[in-house]
């Protein structure tokens, strides 16, 4: 069974690293979200793809969710001596390797999406690793503080301002990298990884095409609910989606994807939103969604493979 | 007294080391070779002028003379596994931050020579640190095995090959770095540093000017003699110079700056050559020249500052 994964960072990341065990990895094409990406000092840095590609790689901090396990963060000490600013973004030394190699390659004309297939290969990740565009186009919080690019609103700000918009800088001129649209059409289902549907999800089906692919496609599209009894789990989303008048709930988010949806996963707390979800036409399971350890991915991922067959 | 040093790398910056306890640094611009300026991983590294930052900063790692004391290379083993090459060149993670901040001001559109004094001025140096020019002139030596840019003629080859010829990339269409032109006619003494006179004095004098600009000032210019006993003390400035059918004596390093150079320093194992150096109207000066730890190289400092006064 060949899937694509759409994926944003840490909680998508949780699910692929259950689906690297349940099945065979090189069946599984992971569309990642670029929205996040940032240049700093200087270096194009792509977080959501890092934090695939590195988990996959078994390589991850466990910690964190982020960044390579054991790292040290000699180089960003002195880094910022040089330009004087706070320490609001972690950048390890042998993570920066990898913000250096992909920066390196983009100067010399490579696209973002030969760097990440490139990268995933040097790690040993047998799953291909697909970036939602080879454009830049970062995603700003619009803001009671004004505009914020993401991760200034995420990590420097810790999602403190008002959320009053998002916007997706540049995506009307975007195409889907080489490799989504077939991925997505060869595909015999379709995963949609818990992520923050506003800003890992949202964009990705943002990019022009990638929601008629989901809706063409004869791959079976299942999602797995990021909202787990009101909140999200980790990250923003429940703060950002409360911020702009929507109700924080899983019936919420499959809302959203009411028009590719064929199947959604939510947790037992959010089981009283079944019948909402039903009504638009989308088959519901009902699991334990709290990815926890090890174990709880491996079995989230199992559960969303059988909900497949 | 206002002075100017013109400077390579570790052999230069063991005076230059000795010349910031000796003298207020404030009056000391230093005009640095960039003949050895590589890109590596797409980052501008500028080796000459790292070790003299970091040397007058106090920050250099004292055994090797070049790159961060206690430094770390977590960085360059995961470049290199994206690379695959192999690792002939250090570049450790807190000395990264220094070639990522400088890449970063050069394709903004800073120039070389902004770069160092902005390094320079974090780091506290007092002395002005100029890039021979804000070209870039990267310095080929030609050899029996082929081109090599210096940094693979004496880094990853070792200083084996055979050297043919040496030539300086660009050089005709070079300009001296902006201050120095100025700090070489303002200057009261111009010090040639005992740096390689085929590679790192050598690409200064044949920026377009500069030798000229030696010959014009009114500044008194003493040298100090790299060759000791008819060998370099560190470096291949002996193999090169007998590769290249020149005898190696202090005598033949002083004939080559004749036409500019008022005194000389060298050491008392070549006294012998003290008739044919004044021979050619420079005042010869016989010291302890080798620098083999802070006392003796704040005595040449003092000694070199002696003879011009």
């Amino acid at each position: 069974m060949k899937i694509v994964a759409l994926a944003g960072g840490v909680g998508a990341s949780k699910l692929l690293d259950g689906l690297r065990y349940a099945m065979d990895p090189r069946d599984l094409s992971i569309v990642v979200n670029t929205g996040d990406d940032i240049e700093m000092f200087g270096l194009y840095i792509s977080p959501d793809i890092d934090i695939v590609t590195y988990t996959l790689a078994g390589e991850v901090n466990p910690a964190m969710g982020w960044g390579i396990k054991d790292d040290t963060f000699h180089c960003l000490e002195y880094l910022l001596r040089y330009t004087g600013g706070e320490r609001w973004f972690n950048l390890g030394d042998r993570d920066l390797a990898t913000h250096i190699f992909r920066t390196s390659l983009l100067r010399s004309g490579r696209k973002l999406s030969e760097s990440a297939d490139l990268i995933r290969r040097t790690l040993n990740v047998e799953s291909r690793i697909i970036p939602m565009t080879d454009s830049h186009t970062p995603t700003t919080i619009i803001t009671d503080e004004g505009d914020l690019h993401f991760q200034e609103y995420l990590v420097r700000r810790r999602a403190q301002p008002k959320v009053l918009g998002i916007r997706f800088e540049n995506i009307e001129s975007a195409y889907p990298a080489p490799g989504v649209a077939e991925s997505i059409l060869d595909a015999d289902a379709v995963i949609i990884c818990p992520s923050n549907p506003l800003i890992s999800t949202g964009p990705i089906l943002a990019v022009p095409g990638i929601r008629d692919l989901l809706k063409e496609t004869r791959a079976r599209v299942i999602g797995i609910s990021p909202v787990v009894g009101g909140a999200s789990l980790k990250g923003p989303t429940d703060k950002m989606m409360a911020d702009l008048g929507m109700e924080v709930s899983a019936a919420q988010v499959a809302k959203s994807f009411s028009d590719f949806l064929d199947t959604y996963i939510i947790d037992y707390q959010d089981e009283f939103d079944a019948t909402e979800i039903e009504s638009l036409g989308i088959k519901v399971v009902v699991a334990d969604t709290v990815m926890s350890n090890a174990e709880k991915k491996l079995a989230l991922a199992q559960t969303t493979l059988k909900a497949l067959s």
